[in-house]
């Protein structure tokens, strides 16, 4: 039997980026030391960059985390594709022992694993809302306890003069809360930093993303948002539930925690990728759940960012999974307010309630709410550009950790100061209310009984300045601090997003929006006739709230209904929604989404919902990386390590062939069969010669895959003795039997709207006497995009 | 070149159920005579019966129409798969002439496409919301009238005596008003009877209903719901407002009206399966959030019966739907009642607002809304058990329209009679409010400034009844008034559905579960401590409602969303799933739901969301119908016609093959072609022979494709000479020549997904050599499900 593995890379496009040359082969138990990974023959892959936060590999050696530390600097090219990113196996690998497991099954079996599923979720749900009663009770009484000491301070001060000194407290005590907050990002997960919603789409969207699930990520998430906050930086912290929520369900769903090595024996089932990314998706719904109260679009966030196919079950699990998460927040916050019982917070913002009498929209004002969302639009396509700009200069210069928490710190400090400025320069003054609505009401120059206005934006979490500005009444804020706040936050938010700390960009851009949406209306209601009838400041404040928040982050339908949820009002659902929409078409007119921007920058090979509209000329011949590393079906173990150790290739799939013997036909495809396989055979050694003389021994079962799941181990690690390398493997149990394959003549759309709806990760290219011919995998498809020019094809290459 | 068609049963299994015989040969256009399709060899396909509302066909002839009216009685199985229906194309056919206008379509034309996908979704919800608005406001006049002149003649009759006269008034009223609306549907388009809910599940479960989108059904039905509402059955109106907005959409999208013979030549890139059914989806979303005010809610409703695939920019044109659909009804609406602007009216129904403050929940009542949710469960079954013997009975015993339409107004007149005698008896007398709130208040024996408690729910629209259980002040009704009230509405719902008439089942369950849920609240609010300080009985009305509909329609996501956006406030959303929960659960163990069990009625192929859970050991082998007729590539069109009008198979999908002239192995896959193509392709006479000496005329486009859709002629009406017969036909161009394969091993559930996911109609199964060995049909898939013994197996029936 021809040994027909070819020993060429899989993709004829990554050896224009690097030196292919001869694969050097690790003879692994031989004399031959193992080299370190970063000295092999095509071991570019590790010329990794902080391309931000994301890393490359889950398994790193001690040695190799060391160098983490020093990355190189290195250009940078947003038309490029990075390599490094795999795939989740969202298809099932329907080889015989899975079938086995399955048919052996019995109906009950099956009711109670359904059953699981929805205690995973209730699960799921519950700790997600736990989580967030704990961030905003931890945020409230140490932000109170910061605003409470500053406040006494300046009120000190205010009569004495020496108002620096209050200044300097303010700053010293944002830095240095900022730089806890930045430090444990920055040093020890700096995958926790931002607010983790790209990395949650990219990876409902199938790809792994190295250490985005894990336990540590968690701790350091919560404890730097609540930092964050507290450090007065313009953040939010709704954004961070959603990766928190993510973390938890990968966690609870697993039955287990690698970090803590600990294994509860439960939810074995679930181990593996499709159940846990199904499980994913209902954290990240629970996460956007708690954070806004908004457990309807918390389902719809994770369909518009993760669903491919669509299924009822799951759809209803994740339901489940955001009610419970928002009642236990619920719950938890009225026993902490003293008022249990009283269900009315549901999530961690609630832009309390708008009531339709008090705020009705007439017909006329719709065109104000569009020319509102153009704005809005706008606004968020500078912000975008900016922040993509300040981006590109942190990748250049600033991505040692040390830079990374001196520029928190100092942000934390400008902000502080500009605060104070703002304050100190503004004579806005405003009366207290008779039932003090304000919580920290700085007196500073004005009157008694009154306080200043511009302090209540800045001398507040950013959550109550939103409320404020959505609910106070007509007059209590000038135009001009409004104008200024606007300006001021908006340069703030823009420098503070993207900083080594965990911070969401939510609430900033409610604010900014809240603020100009404010300004307009009372604009509005100055200038026209009548206009103090209509044009509530409030009303405003939320289309610009809305406004401003689409044009940045450029979400749709869940935006829509977590904003109608948020507001508790359906009757604004339709100008919500134009708002929304008007500032979408304006923004991707400039520049896409904040989101969006920040995944193209770590060259992630994204997967949109529809292959480029253009790309009908397109056929799989062309778009198949070819040719492939294919196996035979009995193979000696030898070529299998050989294959698996080629770094310079680095193939995740294998299609597994076979030869009929007697004709000399090429070889026909009958089975595809993964690395992580590969690799859990040869740690169990299951060789045909060794099965003769230990037949009594038991058989490889499913739990074997699962309990090496999801780290499995490096090639590198295993021990395969030179007498070994000469037996031979039998993959016939093993491998995915029936792969989804396609005829080469296949259109682009075709092929990824296959690839796209069964969420797969390699789809054989065959010909018609289904002869391996390509493999397609999301790298190939992710690389077609219609950019200025038609249809433009990124490259790939290892960053 | 060897003929390999072979004139087989695709389906083994349909050879048991009739005879298949030798084929005759239809040589149209020889002498011999065109037969009546009934009478010819394999005809037994016109067995029809009238399993209630579904035909067979789009296209009968005259003569075939006149047997509709006898039909025979057949015996009915519910473990039978009717053959009969068809599945849509949701797969794009990518053949040669599709991929050339594509790829000669620029960037602009996509995105003009895009722009008009948009005009036809908002065009959509504007005409679904004026209908809404017309049926409402219909409604609303002539239920006025008609109350107003009963009540006039019951308040002369009161002191007079002579009651008996305002009965038959009354009953005489209601009687010709459902006859009428019971004519028509049972005469003129008898697919308008019911809610249409069903029909269009199946239709966006991707089955073709034929005639369910057609103009005439739209009319038929807008009059019959009025008809049957004013006629005074315990019916709503909201059911068939889904259904009219599907047809809407259906009509609008095309650009034409096939009925109308009007072409506005406009949309014509949308003629075909897969964009119409997604426009479908949007009419259907649209319908939904016109009756409910409830745009969410409908998106939610279209994505859990129709969406396979989830598309993003589909989902948010079917929310832009449903958003104009609720402006729309709301903005005429506020008109009609003098008071434009006033946006409080989104839906046909509004439950009115729930505040929070006055009827907010206690944890400990969570417990006592799921024992409701359970009875609404057990009451939901024992509705639909009632109801799936009478609809066994009518299929046996009343399927002649004329029983029919004396059917309903034998429902009608007893409908009136049971709410006259319950006024009557009832000596329920409350006072007058002072603001009058009762729209027709009967005194009737009640002290003057009293009206009767009992007319209130029945001498009244059930919609408004509804609204009065929910917030009428306690002590408005007494419980006995209630218990009688919920057993008679409960009989009277359940005999009403299923008449020959255009109604929906939403209301009435509302309506009984409102009574009970008010009754339950009443009797909490007696029977326990501080029970009148919490037991606020428009709170458990509102959990009754919830919990019966649940019960009977075992809807959960969407109907979840529904109620709480009727109600606007989403405090209620746990309660409401836990209630929708576990009354699903608890029905589900009896029997399904409601629209289930009329769908398995009429033995439509369903395909769930995924395969039974056991099926693992099902191989794609055991599920395929073989043999396959394949043709060739370049085929003999005497051989194509005989094949198309063997109607003891009628096949619809053929896969084309190719032989390698040189060796002698069987042919290989290279294609499939559908029925329709090879009727559009036999109409031009594209023949191999004619195009040579036809060289200048112009090629066959896809616009000659485009116009057949989607009434294609049947192949009798298209004439072949005997000469044309020797012709050949090259299929290269027109097939699809990269058709979705599996190879024969792929288990059931691996089948499954691949062919819901992609929304096929035809799955060609293929060996390793890729030689057509079966295909795979919608109704090989829908055959397997899980019954009482394990997996059961549907027999296919050319009922």
């Amino acid at each position: 039997m021809a040994n027909i593995t070819k020993k060429v890379s899989w993709s004829s496009r990554a050896d224009e980026s690097g030196p292919v040359g001869e694969a050097t082969p690790l003879l692994n138990g031989s004399e031959q030391p193992r080299l370190p990974r970063q000295l092999s023959g095509g071991g570019n892959i590790f010329q990794i960059g902080r391309l931000s936060t994301v890393d490359l590999e889950e398994e790193m050696t001690s040695e190799e985390e060391s160098l983490r530390g020093r990355p190189k600097e290195i250009p940078h090219n947003e038309k490029l594709l990075s390599l490094k990113f795999e795939s989740l196996d969202y298809d099932n690998i329907e080889n015989q022992l899975f079938l086995e497991e399955e048919r052996r099954m019995s109906h009950m079996g099956f009711r109670c694993l359904e059953i699981s599923r929805w205690v995973v979720c209730g699960l799921i749900g519950f700790l997600t809302g736990l989580i967030a009663c704990f961030i905003d009770i931890a945020v409230e009484e140490l932000a109170g306890q910061k605003y409470k000491v500053v406040k006494k301070n300046i009120d000190n001060f205010t009569e004495a003069g020496g108002l620096s000194i209050s200044l300097i407290l303010w700053v010293v005590l944002n830095s240095a809360i900022a730089m806890v907050g930045s430090i444990i990002v920055a040093f020890f997960e700096p995958i926790a930093a931002g607010s983790g919603i790209p990395q949650i789409k990219c990876y409902l969207n199938g790809i792994k993303i190295p250490r985005v699930v894990r336990l540590k990520t968690l701790v350091v998430k919560v404890a730097g948002v609540i930092c964050s906050v507290v450090g007065g930086l313009a953040v939010g912290k709704e954004g961070p539930m959603i990766h928190s929520g993510a973390v938890i369900a990968a966690g609870v769903s697993q039955g287990r925690s690698t970090s803590l090595k600990k294994d509860f024996k439960i939810f074995e089932y679930f181990r593996r990728d499709t159940e846990k990314r199904d499980f994913v998706s209902a954290g990240a719904a629970a996460g956007v759940s708690a954070a806004f109260g908004a457990p309807v679009g918390g389902v719809l966030f994770s369909l518009e960012e993760g669903a491919s196919f669509w299924n009822q079950m799951l759809t209803w699990r994740i339901f489940f999974a955001s009610m419970i998460s928002t009642f236990t927040l619920n719950f938890f916050l009225s026993i902490y307010k003293n008022n249990p019982g009283d269900l009315s917070s549901p999530g961690l913002i609630n832009f309390g309630r708008f009531e339709t009498d008090t705020v009705a929209y007439n017909l006329y004002e719709i065109p104000l709410f569009i020319a509102m969302g153009a704005i809005g639009g706008l606004l968020g396509a500078l912000f975008n550009v900016l922040n993509y700009w300040l981006t590109i200069f942190r990748i250049r210069y600033v991505h040692r950790p040390c830079l990374q928490v001196m520029e928190a710190m100092l942000v934390a400090a400008v902000t502080a100061t500009v605060s104070f400025a703002m304050i100190y320069f503004s004579n806005d003054c405003q009366p207290l209310g008779p039932d003090h609505t304000e919580e920290y009401p700085l007196q500073l120059f004005c009157a008694d009984g009154e306080y200043n206005s511009m302090a209540t934006a800045f001398f507040n979490t950013p959550e109550k300045s939103v409320v404020s500005l959505f609910h106070n009444q007509p007059g209590t804020y000038n135009p001009l601090t409004l104008g200024l706040f606007t300006l001021t936050y908006f340069f703030l938010a823009c420098w503070t997003y993207g900083l080594a700390v965990s911070a969401g960009v939510f609430i900033p851009s409610l604010l900014i929006g809240a603020a100009w949406g404010r300004l307009c209306g009372i604009l509005l209601a100055s200038t026209t006739p009548n206009g103090s009838g209509w044009a509530v400041p409030g009303k405003y404040a939320l289309i610009g709230a809305a406004a401003q928040l689409g044009g940045i982050v450029r979400m749709t339908l869940s935006l829509t209904v977590i904003m109608v949820e948020a507001t508790g009002n359906v009757t604004y659902g339709l100008p919500i929604m134009l708002v929304l929409m008007t500032s979408k078409i304006v923004g991707d007119y400039f520049v896409e989404g904040l989101y969006d921007i920040h995944i193209k920058l770590q060259s992630v090979p994204f997967l949109h919902w529809e292959a480029p509209a253009t790309s009908h000329w397109l056929m799989a011949r062309e778009v198949m990386s070819s040719p492939v590393t294919c196996l035979n079906r009995i193979e000696k173990v030898g070529t299998i390590v050989d294959i698996l150790s080629n770094t310079s290739t680095n193939h995740n799939g294998f299609p597994v062939v076979v030869q009929d013997t007697a004709s000399e036909e090429p070889p026909k495809l009958c089975g595809l069969i993964l690395r992580s396989q590969l690799i859990v055979l040869l740690k169990h050694k299951v060789f045909v010669e060794l099965a003769r003389t230990r037949l009594t021994q038991r058989k490889l079962q499913l739990k074997d895959f699962r309990d090496a799941y999801p780290r499995f181990p490096p090639i590198q690690s295993i021990h395969v003795s030179q007498d070994e390398r000469e037996c031979m493997m039998d993959l016939t149990e093993f491998m995915n039997a029936t792969p989804y394959t396609v005829p080469q003549e296949t259109s682009l759309p075709r092929v990824f709207k296959l690839f796209r709806a069964l969420g797969l990760r390699h789809l054989v290219v065959v010909d018609d006497a289904n002869r391996v011919v390509g493999l397609v995998t999301r790298k190939d498809l992710a690389r077609y995009h219609v950019g200025k020019h038609g249809l433009e094809e990124l490259q790939l290459a290892q960053t």
